[in-house]
């Protein structure tokens, strides 16, 4: 037990969502609200129709679905990825500039788990095994929402972690693969190749067993955000790490696996390893439906939960979602970290949510050295991610990586495709619809040509010294703004990066006298030694400076 | 005359003041304000610190500079480009979306212009010759404003109309080419091969001969927004067009041209074709400062103007600016007519501001033909442009090509780089610091290696059926806006597209019916149905299903 240490952040997700209101971060919505249409298209309209910092955490309190059912259970969606600023609460922060720092300390500084007796245990208040799970409702006695309601194949679990062991070493995985809703007893499961629990999944098939697993749902918020991540460390230590106390842990009823103890549902099983199922479609990450496709079985043994449960949601597929903004944050912690050790001047990783937080990475250096934007980005495109990038693009500190015209800034004027753009095969295309039609082949929807699809990695760094950038003098602009605000009492400025001249490596002296010339107003006087820099017309041909005659 | 037809939209530039004046689009500054350090940064401030909606244009009606002389003229700022609003008040439509339209007709139906007597020629209110040229300050009478401050070499006139004849052909150009001011009866200008300007003159100095021409300025503004586009036509009868009237004309006192009779000054002249003078640097188009190097000389002749002149300055440089959004909605227009023709499901092209309007180019196209989107973009590529795009990209019309955040989602799922990329070269580089060092020479700056630089071409076009976006459907999003504003209150909401699911190309019945199920919280049936869709699990290793066998 951890009495004697301080606290973590968060006990279970209830104190979160306590903090959240606190915020003024969680809309509570006590309106009857059908599950499968109308809580997720609620929820959707934020995403479309609200700027980030307008956006929350919801909490649907008074449950229906369209067979008329009604729910001893709330739904929470959005509570950890509405907006940087939600994200920030979620890790306990309380700025979204500390999320980057947060999590490398995490990944630095893991702290392993503890475990705890049953009784101990919130998960355990509710305890339904053997017949009394087919004869009951089993899964589907849950609100599971409908994400897409008019394209979604089925209810499922948005929000799930899935606990597995590598069946050869026993360290322990959380991952997050989404989860139909098939029988009150049988769930289908997606998990892509390059995957932990995929790598588990294969692992106990070569052994000819099924795979032990259990779906937790609701756990403290820091598994969450460490469930969606890729991580070279077990979630359950950098868990306990971000939530700066041993996460605890408690012994499930039907398989041999450690669950949180303070999780709000655990659904334990096994998934099949001899069999696949169809399964889908389902909205994918990239925002468009996903494949109907064989995927994995899992059948359920016991069912635990807590009274009245909150069922965690996210809200995902078209971007920007809960889920790119949950996969942008995690990301840049888990890249920068091991791109960090390689590029001695790494500044920023940035991941765009626009692209599914997947496709598209910017990186930023300060002053790289010869081939160092090249090294980094071939860093990036090894980097562990499922799939790998699609854009990967280096660009100097000045630019800013998080916004995309200050990106394309570079991309115009940093950039020459025939030296600066290289391309290359070998990437994986699951779910990515540019790969092949949807109706093609398993193995041309995952791997093209069986030579697969492509990256296409850009340098956009300044490939030597440039002239400055050209706006005016920093003073300059500082006094213009004294006059806008206090003599001409203009609207409000949010000023804009860059917003003010400043140099990158190029400003001789002659140039530099000109400019303070112009300023004083002397410009004639530059104008008047111009007139003895003469050459002739034939320069514009060959380049080369013959001087006039003396009358010229 | 012009008595019997409709008037034109605007007579004169005082005309058009009036209406920016009438729609809330002009500030007119009474404070002294010095035009070598306070006039740019305060406009400035509008591009870096306020969003497009709020910009507005400028008249400085009080202005001294760092002599401390005093100006018997006013100087306009961002009058013709501050924002799209000010753009469609220049060419006299009421809304934004009439710009396109409006480019596009005005270049079908062209007006051929009229000559007009001096008397009736308000450009020839005052007439200066001879010594008075020099003896008087010339060109340096007027408060030619400093645009960057601390970079910039001198006061240059931004907002420059150079009205030249072809030497064999007789046909007029107006072009907008930047001058520096070097002394009352001197200046220097900046040509870049491919200009019609730079023609003019090229032949000219093959016949031994300097050019003639005339530097107009605040001219009617239908004359600048052609002015700074590339047309196949005279500017002088398009803007008759979208003048809707001829264009007055008057003859020059000094050299054989003539020109809009109701300009506010006109600076008559020779170019010098056997020399080159030094010149610059100033910021360039890509928000950079270009290069100090050898450039045309021009030697004054006459000036006249109006007496108290406006004199029209364009904030440049650094992008977003008015000059970016000049040139944005001009070579729209110009691409547009020109790929029409050759691509039948053209729907809209869109050149990004942010990249200086030159660099980038991104055109939507609707259900293109095989290999339409790859004609479009070569089309593209070899269009008229001053220097080729760089970036050209062609989406389909779902996408909002003005939107980097919806063109990002096409880059990053509708694009495989290996089949969707083409990079080529023999791009000129004029004023693109990516092309060779500053200070590498004349030719390796401009066609570096003797190959050029290069562009790079996307086509960014779904290449086959795409399942649909995954969005909750249509009706039901409608619902969930009904629910939010009428029932929970919440904040205003601006959908912005795609905010529901639709389709493209690919829905199966079976995809479908498992859809409405789900909708109707029948998705339990859907896992029955699925239940008999197995096949043993070798299929994730060939793609090939084998039933299991029944006790599976």
């Amino acid at each position: 037990m951890t009495s004697t240490e301080p606290g973590p952040v968060y006990r279970d997700i209830r104190e979160y969502l306590a903090e959240l209101d606190r915020r003024g971060l969680l809309r509570r919505v006590t309106r009857e609200t059908n599950k499968d249409t109308e809580v997720m298209p609620l929820v959707r309209w934020q995403f479309r129709g609200l700027d980030a910092a307008q956006r929350v955490g919801w909490l649907f309190e008074n449950l229906t679905d369209s067979r008329g059912r009604r729910f001893d259970a709330s739904v929470a969606v959005a509570i950890l990825g509405a907006s940087p600023q939600v994200y920030a609460a979620a890790m306990g922060v309380d700025a979204v500039e500390e999320i980057a720092a947060n999590w490398l300390h995490a990944q630095q500084h893991p702290i392993a788990p503890v475990t705890v007796t049953a009784a101990a245990a919130p998960v355990k208040e509710n305890i339904i095994t053997g017949s009394e799970l087919v004869d009951g409702e089993g899964v589907d006695r849950f609100p599971v929402t409908v994400t897409n309601p008019g394209s979604d194949a089925s209810a499922y679990f948005s929000a799930p972690i899935w606990i597995t062991k590598d069946p050869e070493t026993g360290v322990y995985n959380a991952g997050t693969y989404r989860v139909m809703v098939k029988a009150p007893d049988r769930l289908g499961v997606l998990m892509l190749s390059g995957q932990d629990g995929r790598a588990h999944w294969e692992k106990a098939r070569a052994l000819g067993r099924p795979l032990e697993a259990v779906l937790v749902l609701s756990p403290p918020p820091a598994l969450s955000l460490c469930s969606v991540n890729k991580l070279d460390l077990s979630e359950y230590d950098v868990a306990g790490a971000l939530n700066r106390a041993p996460l605890e842990l408690v012994d499930a009823e039907s398989v041999d696996l450690l669950i949180p103890a303070a999780a709000e549902i655990a659904i334990e099983g096994r998934f099949r390893t001899d069999i696949l199922e169809m399964e889908g479609p389902f909205g994918e990450y990239g925002g468009y439906v996903g494949a109907h496709d064989y995927q994995m079985v899992f059948e359920v043994s016991a069912i635990t939960h807590r009274s009245s449960p909150v069922l965690q949601a996210f809200i995902s597929e078209m971007p920007p979602s809960e889920s790119s903004m949950l996969r942008k944050f995690g990301f840049e912690g888990f890249l920068t970290n091991e791109l960090a050790a390689k590029s001695p001047n790494l500044r920023k990783v940035s991941i765009l949510q626009i692209a599914g937080s997947a496709q598209v990475a910017v990186i930023e250096l300060h002053n790289p050295a010869p081939g160092e934007a090249w090294n980094t980005l071939r860093a990036a495109a090894a980097a562990r991610n499922v799939p790998a990038f699609k854009w990967l693009v280096a660009v100097d500190d000045d630019i800013d990586s998080n916004d995309l015209d200050s990106v394309m800034w570079a991309l115009a004027w940093r950039v020459q495709p025939h030296k600066d753009v290289q391309i290359q095969r070998g990437r994986n295309t699951d779910l990515d619809p540019s790969g092949a039609p949807v109706d093609a082949s398993f193995s041309a929807r995952t791997y093209p040509d069986g030579l697969g699809g492509s990256q296409i990695l850009i340098d956009a760094t300044r490939n030597w010294a440039y002239p400055p950038v050209s706006l005016p003098s920093k003073d300059l602009m500082e006094h213009a703004k004294q006059i806008w605000e206090d003599e001409l009492h203009l609207p409000t400025l949010t000023p804009r990066a860059p917003w003010h001249g400043y140099e990158l490596g190029y400003w001789p002296e002659r140039w530099a006298r000109a400019a303070q010339q112009a300023i004083d107003g002397q410009y004639l006087d530059t104008g008047k030694e111009y007139e003895t820099l003469r050459t002739l017309s034939s320069y514009f041909d060959d380049g080369i400076v013959r001087e006039p005659a003396k009358e010229d």
